[in-house]
């Protein structure tokens, strides 16, 4: 059975999701030796997935079946299960919380291998939609406090290869967010400003590290950035809900994001990455004050492990030089 | 030029070491064609290393050449350079320090594929030796603020196949430890008692998470776990300085890891796992209420996307049942 578990000094919630590890092991062996096995996510193959939640299809066509262009379906394996209350509790001075929550995914294309590059420029804003719609509908749930939108492109990263996101509600908000309040709040208090709005301005000031600018977003290699070529887009005005974007702005970002990976594809052999929506908490933890944005993170294989078993960050690509490689081919 | 940035929301120190794209295109390629390639860790290559800064070795034999069994030599390709004084400067809202520090590796045994399990348990010692000696000497440098100790073993972690560990000593208080530090205070604040003294109290309480106790030492499998098998090894008393351990106390913490390493080995197919030392800040930033300790994280091919993407993590395995198949082996 699931918990949410919270590490009592560093606060960070965890899912323990508690499988057998002789289990884990086996279903880890068939993964890596499967090769045959057909896609659950390619059409023909609707039977596969649970009843699917929303779609862009042919208005012809029945749900459940082919005629979809986009579609999401609950996790077959989710970490959070969607039925029941939230529970609160105590071991001694350890916190956890019944693992109450959303994970769907979003299958994004009947095409086994298409990259968002192959796509037409509406179909990845159909995705971006998907994502929108799913956020909203969420939103609306008492019980959650944060929506998540992930995407793992690429070798070792995502898990089937067919193109597909996922989308998970929390019933706590993630240590990753609730760090980029309190350094947004800390910044507030000091200069009445966001910083996020700070480092637009002063992105697009200097140039040096802007990727590619549209009327309402900015790419940027972030100053700091932690990966080679991570990414960031941010809207230009401020605004603390992705759930919030018009249609004509899923088009823009869609066109931004096609560039971006395709200029990506350009530079790095076997590209691996992994983007993701960072938005305001809900319920009574929105904050109005926090700026919704994209991340876009590039996994080398090479000097990963330092990163990892350190937590300090080495990239070997400065940010301007990713930004002058992006900008040349985005 | 590397360069020490700082994220100005998160507060994340990173290095940028700023290589040429291209040319890290060709050393990934390089690296992963390479089979033939003599090792450069191995006896009769060290010449093929910078000159040794402490060693273990044979009375008898010069420094450089063989006789050793344990050996610290600086990094060939240093994240950070070991000359110059710390210069703090900014970018508009961005904070940047010159990228001054050690990195040093340590060669950990002769054998370019030992285990640690396969060596002796005062060979074993000999390696925790080097981390405290060359710990203790890098602490006087009043440029430094954190001394960090890791070892990445296993593929996909580790560059080199060659048993070695890195010391890098920061002239920053990386985030981890920063967030730990304020972690620990606050809960300081409200119960005057430390946090990992509690958790020992507790854990040795209930037992339900304990992998192994030595005299002076704790493995348990951690309440809110990231990773499965993820273990922590804490000093039952409370202490704050790694450097300040005892020769008695090598030895035991040496055959706890033996142990741990070989339980890991016996439960993880094609383990990599990795091991950090969390030691107080130094000079003005030592922390006494600090309680050092190790951390051992496993990695498995298996569902990481989801938490490199999301920052939220999903553990499969309960930390319950880690540790009782952990403690069956160990």
């Amino acid at each position: 059975m699931a918990e949410l578990r919270r590490e009592p000094i560093l606060q960070r919630w965890v899912v323990i999701t508690g499988e057998r590890w002789e289990a884990l092991v086996e279903t880890m062996r068939r993964r890596r030796d499967k090769s045959g096995d057909s896609c659950p996510f390619c059409p023909g193959q609707e039977h596969q997935t649970r009843p699917e939640i929303f779609a862009l299809r042919d208005p012809s066509t029945s749900p459940n079946q082919q005629g979809w262009s986009v579609r999401v379906v609950p996790n077959k394996f989710p970490a959070l299960r969607i039925e029941g209350e939230i529970e609160r509790t105590a071991e001694g001075i350890f916190d956890q919380t019944s693992a109450v929550g959303a994970h769907e995914i979003v299958i994004e294309t009947p095409s086994h291998s298409a990259d968002w590059e192959s796509l037409t420029v509406e179909h990845v804003a159909g995705i971006l939609r998907a994502y929108r719609e799913r956020s909203r509908d969420l939103q609306g749930d008492e019980r959650f406090r944060q929506i998540l939108v992930a995407r793992n492109y690429g070798p070792g990263l995502a898990l089937l290869p067919h193109p597909h996101s996922h989308i998970v509600a929390l019933p706590v908000v993630p240590m990753r967010i609730e760090g980029e309040i309190r350094g947004l709040l800390e910044y507030y208090t000091r200069k009445e400003r966001c910083a996020y709005c700070d480092i637009v301005r002063q992105e697009l000031k200097s140039g040096e590290r802007v990727i590619r600018e549209t009327p309402t977003f900015l790419a940027l290699a972030p100053f700091a950035a932690r990966y080679p070529f991570e990414s960031w887009i941010l809207p230009k005005v401020h605004g603390h809900d992705f759930g919030s974007i018009n249609s004509d702005q899923l088009l823009e970002l869609a066109g931004l994001l096609q560039r971006l990976a395709g200029a990506l594809h350009g530079l790095v052999p076997e590209l691996a990455y992994s983007l993701v929506v960072h938005t305001s908490p809900l319920q009574r933890y929105v904050e109005p004050r926090y700026h919704w944005h994209l991340e876009v993170r590039v996994r080398l294989a090479v000097g990963e492990g330092f990163e990892w078993g350190t937590g300090f960050f080495v990239n070997p690509v400065a940010p301007e030089e990713a930004a002058r490689l992006l900008r040349e081919r985005a």
